[in-house]
């Protein structure tokens, strides 16, 4: 039953999401998820969080730790998308270097900068880790007490506080269309 | 384009190698991915010492060093079995707990026991990494100064020493038969 098995005659893909703490990575990666899913496509989400406990538990947030933990979900990103899968990834991903390194080995992919301002940031701070940042609670807090850099060509970016969801997810899928991945619009 | 990416319908497998330094998993492994690969299924192969550079860097070979790198392994080989691909990894993996905890989470698992007398090795020590361990110059090396918990019901058990490497890779083809993943002899 060889059918069981088709060979990807076409290489996946690694969508990857970058930006602050609450800037809308994880939320845009499940929504963009849910659509190619249920449009047939393979696809993987994998949260630099939930990664961070499997992968790199012990690791901290030097900047040695961080590279390291971005290396490791880069490469299982790029294992899965040479086998076909979309894969997209939300890690805060700090460094440039870094990212554009992993990147590099990626089949193809789409970097992702995921953007709103530190006050509008500090203002939403769903998970209340800003205000515990600012009081000093937390160290090494990208944007607060740690560096982010962000990407300086990155082949989309969505100011999350200035557009919906609803039109990220449409700027997401026009991009993904000139990649030959398209997805009846709902 | 849909079609460029289609949804494996069916669930991939995780092939683990299990037995000694030398007992000869990678060789195996590297052989039977070969005809797989030949026969147009998707196949990965992921070796414990390759793998521990990427994924496992600075941990140790403590219990739970060793069982936190298989487990890194496994949750690398269950992404991409799921998504269809055949996966092949060999690694010492001495903990049976951990081994079968693992492949608990495998959409479908065929655990190999390659096996051969420690005498055999210590006499083939191709990599001279036995006579290390004899002369203590190399701690916790399994079979010599670290535990090794053999499967008690492998699915497939090889004595490389009794049996040549197509003989070997014969009864993998048998065994792989049953769970529908066929090629052509050769």
């Amino acid at each position: 039953m060889r059918t069981a098995f088709p060979t990807t005659s076409r290489s996946g893909l690694v969508i990857w999401f970058t930006g602050l703490s609450g800037a809308g990575k994880t939320t845009l990666a499940r929504a963009l998820a849910t659509v190619l899913q249920e449009a047939g496509y393979p696809v993987e989400q994998l949260d630099g969080d939930i990664v961070r406990e499997h992968l790199s538990k012990g690791l901290g947030f030097s900047r040695e730790d961080r590279d390291t933990n971005i290396r490791r979900i880069g490469f299982v990103a790029n294992l899965l998308a040479k086998h076909g899968v979309i894969v997209l990834v939300s890690a805060i991903s700090p460094y440039r270097a870094t990212r554009t390194e992993v990147l590099a080995a990626a089949p193809r992919k789409l970097e992702v900068f995921v953007e709103a301002p530190l006050e509008v940031l500090i203002q939403r701070d769903v998970k209340g880790l800003y205000a515990k940042a600012l009081r000093g609670e937390i160290a090494q807090f990208t944007g607060i007490s740690d560096p982010y850099e962000p990407p300086l060509n990155p082949d989309l970016h969505l100011r999350t506080d200035q557009m919906t969801l609803r039109a990220c997810l449409d700027q997401l899928l026009v991009a993904l269309e000139r990649l030959d991945i398209t997805v009846r619009r709902r």
